[in-house]
C-alpha cells in the first residue's frame, strides 16, 4: 500500500445506481458500499484525476457525482466520459474568473467498454449483450491516444493477445470519437 | 450490474494486511473494508475461479485466505499465485478420495505485476520501486499463455501502446515461470 | 410501541435526495439513514398505505422509490403525490390482468405543504420562502376530503387555532386539485 | 432540507425504551436507532426548543434524556411534558446564580395524545385503547394556548375536519392542566 | 476459542448504564457496544448460567436485563446478585406450573467487589473509594462457598498472595450474607 | 465507570486470530469486534501497562499487535508474555538513544493459563485439554512474584479455595520461568 503526499487539490468520484435504474431493482447501499461500487468509484476518480493538474487546482476538492438514472451496459465508462464533461463545466468558470490557471486542465479523457461476443469485438455492450460476453474490457484513454487505465476480465474463457489487440484498436477509435463529442457538448454548454 | 446464476459451487477470497506487514503500520479494518481491500478480494476471487470448474465443484464454497505477513510490492498478484497453490492443496485430497472429479481443475493460473520506471518495464516491483513507477500493470495468465485479467493504471503519465506490449511480453514469461514453480511446490507438498 | 399483524401485503417507501438535488451538496447516506430521511420514509409509507387495501394486495410488497432529482420546497409531500401515481401505474396492469381485484385501490391520496409567512398562509413554499416560514404544515388528504395525516410545526413562533384553520382550508383545495391532476396523468399514461 | 445557523446554544433530546418497559420485550438499539426512535427524539427536541431562547442560552447544549421505564400509552408526549420539568430544574439554578438571564425561559410547554375510538375523542390512551384507536393525534402546546406541534395520523380510517376540532379542543384543556401541574412540581422541587 | 454445543437452553445477560446513572453523563451505545460493556455482559451471563441446569431449561433462552439507574461502585457484581433474584422470579412460576422441573435451579449465586485501599481490604467500594483503590477484585460465589468466577486487577500496584487471601475471605462472608438476603427477597416476592 | 486522567503516554493492545489459526475457520471481524476479542485486548493492554511507567513514556502511544498465526490453548496469556518481549524490543532502542529514561521500564511481566482437569491443575492447556477443563485460570504476574491480574472461571463446576491455591502455586513457578526466558530472548535479540 503506497503512501503518497498530494500537494494541492484532490478529485474524487461517487457512483450509485438509482434503485430503479436496473431491470431488477437494486438495493440502496445505506449500510456501507458494496465492493463493486467502491471499485467503480476508485476507477472514475483515478481516470478523471489524469485530466487535471492537482497541484494547480490549489486547496480544492472536486467531487464528481455519477448517479445512474438508467443502467444499460457500461455505466462505469459512461460515468468517466460524462464525468469529464461535468468536471470541465465546473472548472471553466473558475478559469475564466482567473481563480484557476488555464493549464489546470490536462489532456481530455474518455472511456469505453469493449466486449468479445462469439469471437467478435463489440463496442459498448448493452445489458443483453453484456451477459453473453466472453471478455469485458474497459479502456480509459486521453486525447493523445495514450492509455490512462485498462481493465480486461475473462468472463467465461481466457483471451488471446490478438483478441486484446483487436479490442484495443476498437476502443482507441471510440475514445477519440467520444472526446470529439465531449468538446461539442462543452462548447455548446458554456 | 449483471445477475448470473452459479450452478454448482463458488470460490471467494479474503485479503488482509497484518498491521505490521507494512513499513508504516496499517490500521485493522474492523469497521468495514476499505475500497482497496474489496477490490483486491474481488480480483483474487475472479482469478482463481478461472482455475476451477465451479459446476464440477458441487455444493462447495472455497474461501482462499490471503493474509499478508510481510508486504513489499505486488501483494495482490502474490496472493493469486500463492492462492492457486493453496487451492490445489485443498482440492487434491478430495480428488484422490473420489469426492471430486479430476477435471474440476482447469488450466493453472498465476499472476505478476509489472511496472514502468523511467521508460523501462520492470517485473515485480518492491515498495521503493513501486512508489517511483509511472505505470502499474497486474497480469493474470493461465498455463496456456492466455489472459485471465489485465489491470493497467497510469500512475503518473499515460502510457503508449508499445509500452503496454513490452510489459505484457515480460509478464507472459514471468507467469510461465511462476506456473512451473507452483507445480514444483505442489508436487513436493502432496 | 404497537405490535400489529398485517394480514395480506405491505407497502413501504424509500426516499433519498441525490447529492446535487440541493443547492448545497447533500452527503450520501451510506452509513445509516439520517433521522429526517427515516421520518419522511415513514410518512410516505403511512400515507400511501391509506390508498390500498393491504389485505386484498395479497402476499405482495410494494416499494415506492422517491429519489429527488431537484429539491425545491416540499419534497415529502411531492413524494406522496407523485408516489400515488407510481403506485397506480404499478397496480393497474395487475388489476387488468385479473391478478388483483379492482377494489384493492381505495380512495386516491395526495399531499401538500402550507407555510405561514408574515401571517399569510402560502401553498407549496419554495426553498427561499420555506426558510422564512413561521409555520410548516404538511397535509395528506384523500379524494373524499378527509385527512390521512397532518403534521404542523411552529418553526419560529407558536401558531393560533385560526391560523391552523386557514392553512387547512388552503390545503384542502390544493389536495383536491392535485387529485384531479393525478387522475389526468394516470389516464394518459395507461 | 434547510440549513440554519443557530447563534447561541442548542437543545436536543434522547429517547429510549428500556427493554422491559413494554409488554413484549423491546430490543436494545445498539446498532443504530430505529426510525420511530429518531422521529420521537426529533419531536421532543423541537418541542422543548420552543420553551427556551437559544440565543440567551449562550454556548451551552442541553441534552434531555427520556428513558422510559414503563411504557403504557403516549410515551412521546409524556417525554415532552416531563422533559420540560427536567429542563427547568436544570436551568433554574443557573438563572439564580446569575449565569443565565431569567428570560432564557419562554412560555411553558406541555404535550398530550388524543385518540378517536368508535367516534369518540379520548385523552392519553393506554396501550389497550391505543391499539383500537382510529386516529392518533399528538399535540404540543404552550401556556398561551398556541400550538408548537400537531401530528395527526389516521390509523385505520381517514378523519373529518370536525373530528380534528373535537380532538384539538380536548387537547387544549389537557395541556393547560398539565402546565399547571408542571408548575406545582417545579415549585415543590426547587 | 472453544466451540461448544449447548443442548437445551441458554441464558444471556444485557447490561447498560442509563446516561444519567453516572456523575458525568455516559454516552448511549447506539453504534456498537464498548469493550467494558461487552465484558460485563459476558461476566453476568457466565455467572448466572452457573445457577441453572441449561439442559433442564429445555428450548428456552433467558435474557437478564441489567439496566443501571444509579451507578455507584460495583455495578457488575450488583447486576449478578440482583439478576439472580430476577432469574428465580422468572423461573419459579414455570416450576410451579410444572413446565420446568424443580432441579432446573442449581445452587444460588451472588457476587461482590472488594478493593484494597491503603493496604486494607474494603467491601463494595463506592465511586469515590473505587477511584482510590489499589486493587479491584470481583468475586462470584455460590451458596456452597465455592467460586464461580474471580477477577482481580492491580489498578495501581501489583498485589501479594496474602492480600488476595484477605480479600477472598472478606468476599466469602459477604456473598454468604447476600445469598441469605436474596432468599428473603425471593420468599417475600413470590 | 471510572474517569481517570493519564498524564504522559499510553499503551494499548490489539488481538486477532487469523482465520486459519483455529481448527474450525474463524470469521474475520470486519463489522465490529466480538466481545471475546475486546475482552482479550483490554486484558493484554492492562497487563502490559503494568510494565511501563506511563508518565515517563511521555507523549507516546505504544500499540502491541497480537496476531495469532496458530491458536492452540492460551492465546491471551501467550500474547501478554510475547507482547512484553515486543514492548522491550521497541522501547530499548529509545532508551539507548537517550529519548527515554531507563526507569520507563518497570518490573517484567508474564502470564500463563492453568486449568483443572479431573481435579488436577495443569499448565498451559492445549485445545483438546482446554475443552475438557473444569476451571480456566489466567494469571498475570511480575518478576517480583506479585499479581497483576487473576481471572478464574468455573467452566463446568464451581471450584474450591484449595484448588485455587494449587493453581496459583503452579502459575507462580511458570511465570517465573517465562520471565527468565523473556530475558534470554531479549538479550539475544538486542
Amino acid at each position: 500500500m503506497k503512501h503518497r503526499q498530494h500537494p494541492g487539490g484532490w478529485l474524487t468520484a461517487e457512483y450509485a445506481l438509482l434503485p430503479r435504474s436496473t431491470q431488477i431493482r437494486t438495493l440502496r447501499e445505506t449500510a456501507g458500499l458494496r465492493g463493486r461500487t467502491q471499485e467503480i468509484r476508485r476507477l472514475i476518480g483515478r481516470s478523471l484525476r489524469a485530466a487535471v493538474d492537482l497541484q494547480k487546482l490549489g486547496e480544492r476538492t472536486c467531487i464528481i457525482d455519477c448517479d445512474v438514472l438508467q443502467a444499460d451496459g457500461g455505466t462505469r465508462t459512461a460515468s468517466i466520459t460524462g464525468g469529464y464533461v461535468a468536471l470541465i463545466l465546473a472548472l471553466q468558470p473558475l478559469i475564466l474568473a482567473g481563480s484557476l490557471p488555464p493549464d489546470v486542465l490536462k489532456t481530455p479523457v474518455a472511456a469505453i467498454s469493449v466486449g468479445m461476443i462469439q469471437g467478435q469485438p463489440i463496442l459498448d455492450l448493452c445489458y443483453t449483450e453484456d451477459s453473453q460476453a466472453e471478455v469485458d474490457l474497459n479502456v480509459v484513454m486521453n486525447a493523445d491516444g495514450n492509455f490512462i487505465e485498462i481493465q480486461g476480465t475473462a468472463e467465461r474463457t481466457p483471451f488471446y493477445r490478438n483478441q486484446l489487440n483487436q479490442m484495443l484498436d476498437l476502443a482507441s477509435t471510440a475514445c477519440s470519437d467520444l472526446i470529439f463529442k465531449q468538446q461539442q457538448i462543452i462548447t455548446s454548454a458554456l
